[in-house]
């Protein structure tokens, strides 16, 4: 009797049981497929407290994580979110105002990001809130984009900046202190990404490869060139910083790491031909957002990034990233 | 500060997030607004450990519960299911053969019903087991059927027979004794629901309003009058009964309280226009289902429902229900 980690369950147990339009589940989301005209797009992500968030935080805050965490795995095929679903675990302790505000998170997210709630179900849940949201997207038949296609020469781009919501975890306990108002800038990061939802249309007209950043940047950008069979080589001063960021890392070196590999960014990983980089970039600028090439992608080994650190080319495979 | 029930938190918080195909979240189901062709209908349960079932019932009918109970809702909207996505919150306790089971529960009935995994989530959840499926469904957009619709004259019918899960779950917490055959038809039936698929068609076609019955006969059958503002008279002969329930409740009548309102039948409960009742169960038949007419609806105060027994009216409003 043995307990494998979670990857192996999914792709030992699971992936066998998926369709032929769901990419053997290595993907972020899975195409719907709809009979006629654009194809629905689904994911769906679950965050329990105590596991994805912290018991004291406000629930209208839950809420708006629980949907952006899933917009952001939309937006990255391409799609423009624009329904969900929602299975909600209501703690014991739970009074109306809990569940009003719970409730108002999702309007307000609900407006800012064009989307409607299409049901669910909720049910008791004594071990404390869980939220699991079925997000839909809708996308051109052709125009899905998956973590494959990225080929030799491709640039890699990130949306937004890198390492806010990993600094803010620390921030959050205690593990790191700054001034008040980079904390305050920091803490909002962990709580409430911002996935850079009207992106989706450039994603999809100019992007060879694309997924959201959610288990840290080096790791995702593994992932991806795990799926499209090719290297990647990643220059660190490239990586866009927030101003918060770019002061803590200037005091200690040693958090680039945390910055690179902690996680919980929901920004756009993709990689474009370098043809189509000015045209993928005014595009982002026209929806007052930025994208930044950080990297290139090569015929190297299968799923291995490398590292320029102020001229020094370190290798990140599989084996030494989790001691990284 | 108050606690109101679910179905208050559902109207009053949740109901005005929800879009224009959505009922006001007050049918099973929501259109998805598929821009072309067939709709896409997406309906979504989650069962949970302690909750929804019992700590030691086995994985893989845990599994196909959870794709049962939403395959019913899926059907009751003449809808044919054809792919579900999976949030999966796992117990700690949980080794390789216990999720492995799990997996060959949602193989068996994915083959049984044709369905296809298009993705989802794992999660740790120490406090046990929980299922959230979102499971898809296709239907001509014109075909999907509400609870809205049932008009006076219509003949209210119900799929398979009624009562045996209720029953079941009473034998299995020891509240019942019978012999040994019934004993496990019935604990299967509880364990098991049996949603009937492949009446999809047939509702589509024949059904006037449709909706499946999972919290009892007689309160479900009062929800499908209040969204249809009508009445129904019941006929407690009518309704279908296995041969175990027959011999239970020949022992003993007050059982027949548990059959009417014990819930988990997961069958549908439809309306039809009385000169379309023949073809209705003709096409029942072609599937090897049988759908028996046990009502009719009248033009009386919306939601009221009578059941006729042995020739006495009794009615059973709002108020009384809970304590009939």
């Amino acid at each position: 009797v043995s307990r494998s980690g979670e990857f192996d369950w999914i792709s030992r147990y699971l992936a066998p049981l998926s369709g032929p339009t769901s990419f053997g589940l290595k993907d972020d989301a899975a195409l719907l497929d709809a009979p006629d005209g654009k194809a629905v797009v689904v994911t769906q992500d679950a965050i329990a407290e105590s596991v994805h968030f912290l018991p004291g935080d406000p629930p209208d805050q839950v809420a708006r994580k629980a949907l952006r965490v899933n917009i952001s795995d939309i937006v990255a095929k391409g799609a423009m979110p624009f329904a969900y679903s929602l299975a909600l675990g209501v703690p014991d302790r739970w009074q109306d105002e809990d569940m009003a505000l719970f409730c108002q998170g999702l309007a307000d997210d609900q407006q800012q990001y064009g989307l409607n709630l299409s049901g669910g179900d909720t049910y008791r849940s004594p071990a404390g809130l869980t939220v699991a949201v079925t997000m839909f997207g809708a996308v051109e038949q052709d125009e899905y984009k998956s973590r494959i296609g990225a080929v030799d020469g491709d640039v890699v781009v990130v949306s937004g900046c890198i390492g806010d919501a990993a600094l803010g975890l620390k921030v959050a306990t205690g593990e790191l202190n700054c001034p008040d108002t980079d904390r305050a800038a920091l803490l909002r990061a962990y709580r409430l990404p911002d996935p850079p939802a009207p992106l989706a249309g450039a994603v999809a007209r100019f992007a060879s490869a694309s997924m959201d950043i959610s288990d840290g940047l080096i790791g995702d950008c593994r992932k991806l060139c795990v799926a499209s069979s090719v290297s990647a080589k990643i220059d660190r001063t490239a990586i866009p910083l927030s101003d918060p960021a770019q002061r803590l890392v200037e005091q200690d070196q040693t958090l680039w790491q945390t910055i690179i590999s902690g996680g919980d960014d929901y920004q756009v990983l993709a990689t474009v031909a370098p043809s189509r980089l000015s045209a993928f970039q005014i595009c982002a600028e026209q929806c007052a957002l930025s994208v930044h090439p950080i990297g290139v992608i090569t015929n190297g080994k299968s799923g291995s990034v490398t590292l320029d650190i102020d001229g020094d080319e370190v290798s990140i495979g599989d084996d030494s990233f989790s001691h990284f």
